[in-house]
């Protein structure tokens, strides 16, 4: 096991009704701004949830976040913060909207362009306190300091991460996810799946609590996943999701062991390039990534083939790629597609595009071995686009 | 799923040498009491480790908090605390020297008989910071609010909680545990395997991620407790017991979940009245209680051994009894005995003694299910007594 800190600050108030928890987590005096996507809190009950619970303090807002929020967007909230000496952020919404609301803290006190803090990693040493209430389950962004915010105009798509951005608090009231699209639930389940796979599906670190955690988030997806697909009101099973989503990317099961996230800064260039889904770049790339790193990979392959598919039998190339094609079957059993193929605008020379760019800004050794390298991104989204 | 609030405030310094990591941890100015027990942190290099990462803080120290901390030991270091002006506390040692400084933090800035925090369950409304280092992985201390304090004038063993205690940070060090007496390890991964159970052996709550984190601490317990007391400089299986010990009570599996917590409360007792050690309590009453439950907790036993203990085949009450008897020999394997009767002073008046002691406190309702009455009690005992 390798040392590590954990420290995970974020109070969860999870479960039916819990938005009312909120009211003494924000100082009194606050001026709040209410930070949210397209509108759906209007709809679903969340904003008329949160003005309660707001009430007596000085509530701001700031709609329009996009999925894959975007540094001009958020800046316009940035400039209106500023003006208005706002305090605290609430952020109500899915991972787009908690990125976006972190980055709009981390903005507001920064120093210099702050686009530096995405493109050139620049420190961010303070930010406005925000808290989150969650309306997608998916990202892990409700309780960790990650951030992902995409530029237009430069077609970028970047991480930051800073302690100061986890939020003080995060609300999760699975009742207020029943009346999420099927394909953002879909999407959801396969990104909490992947993120415990950049975690665990590395190599042995003699961290078997850790594998075992990881194993116990992958199990309960598979099971859990597409029940609560098919029955979104149904409370416990979608409190799970909520649960092994949220638990998937908390610093948890990362704390000790090797990590990987190729697969991530391989989706994110698929996400600025197409503007495919972000859990959908996760599910053409990483099946893929698996079969051409699996020498590398092997330990937990074979590990995960066993322990999480129950594939025990046959040799270990045989084992891999069986319980490669269950992962696929069930993506696919989602209505997520594996191959690259399947999504419009892709081309003959996306792979090689994609290992161009990745190699411009210098992400030229990738994975936890750091042995993923531009050739080896092209090689995995080729076999990608060439997959039946 | 019930509904739940979770917040683990503690920052978890994991690894090799990881005492110097506290020095930013402690405000530059505090008046530091660094409080231990029998001195074993003289010799294991923690307490040399300690001082260097202290170096500039004025640095007080209290020693000789022995195990099943004392109230009147606590209360002369409270004295001495109070006269001193103490800011910050360091406890460096086993569960018994966190919780006693718990206490100790705790009673500090209190008004009244701080006895009534726990004989009453007075609110604990501030306490002075602390910080852990931990030297012997067993009961979570290092990272919860928990403690439980003893007090030997009216035989009494008591818990508290509050917020306010929990540690600041948590040191765990696997290397500073390699010293350790066997005994305490064994008691030791008996503790953490009890505490996981207190959590998951009740009934079932559509709670199928906190069931399988469970289990994955069982499980690794199982696996990694007899080789780290047959091995114990090895540093990845002692780590692994560590982490182990902490994910076991640090709030993340009784999240969301109903809890029991019968055996600890009659296991107190029993060291109260004999002073036999916490976790040989623990060992004696939980096989027997859960026999004597086994209608009431039946879906989780029959999980518990089909997941746990790879128990299929049989009839419910076979599977059930074999999972019990597997529990127990692993128990004995530890050198921790499973029989009431391996204990001296020990007597045949021993149950009813103890159901009558529960009573007259007002525990006349204990477990999950609020059904573990003085008669369950004495009866469980009774089953423990008379056991081969």
């Amino acid at each position: 096991m390798f040392n590590f800190t954990f420290h995970n600050p974020t109070r969860i108030h999870f479960g039916k009704g819990q938005i009312s928890a909120i009211s003494p987590e924000i100082p009194a005096k606050a001026k709040v701004l209410l930070t949210y996507g397209g509108g759906s809190i209007r709809q679903n009950g969340v904003f008329e949830q949160a003005l309660r619970a707001l009430k007596g303090h000085t509530v701001l807002e700031f709609g329009g976040i996009e999925p894959n929020p975007e540094f001009e967007t958020l800046m316009e909230a940035v400039r209106f913060a500023r003006k208005e000496k706002v305090d605290f952020l609430l952020a109500a919404g899915g991972g787009s909207v908690l990125d976006g609301t972190k980055y709009i803290a981390a903005a507001i006190p920064f120093k210099g362009d702050p686009w530096d803090i995405c493109r050139k990693g620049a420190q961010v040493k303070r930010a406005i306190p925000l808290g989150t209430i969650l309306t997608l389950p998916a990202t892990g962004s409700e309780s960790n300091p990650f951030a992902v915010i995409s530029r237009a105009e430069t077609s970028e798509k970047l991480a930051f991460s800073s302690d100061h951005c986890y939020p003080k608090f995060a609300v999760l009231d699975p009742e207020t996810t029943f009346s999420l699209p099927a394909r953002q639930v879909a999407n959801g389940v396969v990104d909490a799946f992947v993120h415990t796979m950049e975690q665990y599906l590395t190599y042995p670190a003699n961290a078997p609590l850790q594998d075992r955690f990881a194993e116990s988030i992958l199990q309960t997806l598979i099971e859990v996943g597409p029940k609560t697909l098919a029955a979104p009101s149904d409370y416990d099973l979608r409190a799970t999701f909520v649960w092994s989503a949220t638990m998937a990317l908390n610093g948890l099961i990362g704390a000790g062991v090797p990590q990987d996230w190729a697969t991530h800064m391989i989706g994110h260039e698929l996400t600025a390039l197409y503007g495919i889904d972000h859990a959908r770049t996760l599910a053409v790339v990483l099946p893929h990534l698996l079969r051409v790193r699996k020498e590398q990979k092997r330990e937990k392959l074979l590990q995960f083939a066993s322990r999480v598919w129950g594939v025990q039998k046959g040799e270990d190339g045989e084992r891999i790629e069986k319980a490669i094609r269950k992962m696929e079957k069930f993506f696919e059993s989602l209505g997520v597609p594996t191959r690259l193929s399947a999504h419009p605008g892709v081309e003959s020379d996306t792979p090689a595009i994609v290992a161009s760019r990745l190699k411009s800004r210098g992400f030229t050794k990738l994975g936890e071995r750091q042995d993923v390298t531009p050739p080896v991104v092209e090689r995995t989204l080729a076999l990608s686009l060439a997959a039946a």
